[in-house]
């Protein structure tokens, strides 16, 4: 219900009203909201307050536009914060949606030099390679392959298994946090790609749609590399961003 | 060369003579390097040690491979940290390459809720409009599309004018530093994305090829936005990355 005398402006109250339709399912999943003609009399407001609240929902992701067809409701993304790790469970439930995590892949794999190389192990070792895959309400979201020290990746599996068989969701970080120590370090690069077959078959997308690739490596307290991971996220299902404060160089011509 | 006593590994080593001829252009761009048997031969090493320290080149982004080809020079990506905001300049020098910034557009544009709405303006202002494009030794990497408030951005634009013509590198917040302070908020957001036509044609890639889209709010001391911006960058010239320590929480069921 839109107030002419709330102390918040309009396109905000109208912009909460609509983004709370769609949260409540009365507007379902790429279906069109009323056009503005019918919002400005639906809500009592004017053409620039319901454009305002449309071009901010938009920019928000709740809403798409196709020219000439009128306003969508979009798939929601995950928008994840850079800053903090987020497990996938809390970013899924976030969107109020179900998430599970399932094991595609749990075994011993031959030493390989890329991931093995970055725990620091040696040949004759092997690797432990858990590929995971994130489902929120069981649609695929992203794709994990973790690579652990064999003896690490046994536990960790085990406990993935013991997790998945429940329904749950859950992140590789959460099943080391006893053997590793609670205090560690993240390096995570991130490239915009394209699907390959294999991803996309997995991800349930066409094979060229954009994504996400991730590696991180996680690092124990004492700097020892604990987990390499490859991952890859749906490009319409994820957006990251970060948020801080910094001081500005000038250029010296100023 | 390659010394069997050192203290560094044979790895390391060898992995750092092949970065450093393709830094001196003894390997030039896209070029075949030597095969391993060769450059087991040239440097006195095994298989293994080759391929170990290949694999850390190809995982680097400095070589790619091709299947019963060979292994080849990568372009070099642009890798940048999210924790501070590095300017165009400075990650392009850290390539090697050099970096010059060009003003495609500067000019006042009808208001738009998009941008208008958080940057908190109201519509009869308009809005004033500044794209510029970022070369690294002439190639595209990135575009960036701002928007301002029209007395800052007349400002903005009139620096960026005088900076371009003189075949300087430069980002749009060291043009309004003098104006909005020094210390600054960044709001950002990543998306994966496809290159459409027309910024397939400005940053001369193909269409359908991997960006990302990035969306940037900057936020002067007392919190006002001072500029929109929406960039993309060249998915096969940028990636990002975070690094960060924290303290992992566990599955509740551990």
């Amino acid at each position: 219900m839109i107030k002419q005398d709330a102390p918040s402006p309009l396109f905000q109250q109208l912009k909460e009203a609509i983004a709370a339709d769609i949260t409540s399912r009365k507007y379902g999943l790429d279906q069109a909201i009323p056009s503005e003609r019918e919002l400005c009399r639906l809500h009592g407001v004017s053409r620039t307050t319901v454009r305002q609240a449309l071009d901010q929902l938009v920019a928000a992701g709740l809403l798409y536009r196709v020219h000439g067809r009128g306003t969508f409701v979009a798939q929601p993304r995950v928008n994840q914060g850079l800053f903090r790790i987020t497990s996938f469970e809390s970013s899924i439930r976030e969107l109020g949606l179900v998430p599970r995590t399932i094991v595609l892949r749990a075994e011993w794999v031959p030493f390989d030099l890329g991931p093995g190389g970055v725990l620091q192990l040696v040949p004759d070792q092997g690797l432990y390679c858990l590929e995971l895959l994130g489902l929120a309400t069981e649609q695929p979201m992203a794709l994990y392959r973790s690579y652990f020290e064999p003896a690490l990746g046994e536990v960790v599996a085990g406990r993935a298994r013991l997790l998945a068989g429940r329904g749950l969701a859950f992140s590789t970080y959460q099943l080391y946090a006893r053997e590793v120590g609670s205090r560690v370090t993240a390096r995570q690069t991130f490239e915009a790609g394209l699907a390959g077959r294999e991803v996309a078959s997995v991800l349930q997308i066409h094979a060229g749609a954009p994504i996400f690739n991730v590696t991180s490596v996680i690092f124990g307290p004492g700097g020892r590399p604990v987990e390499f991971r490859r991952a890859h996220y749906r490009g319409d299902k994820y957006r990251f961003h970060v948020d801080r404060e910094h001081v500005l160089e000038t250029v010296p011509e100023f």
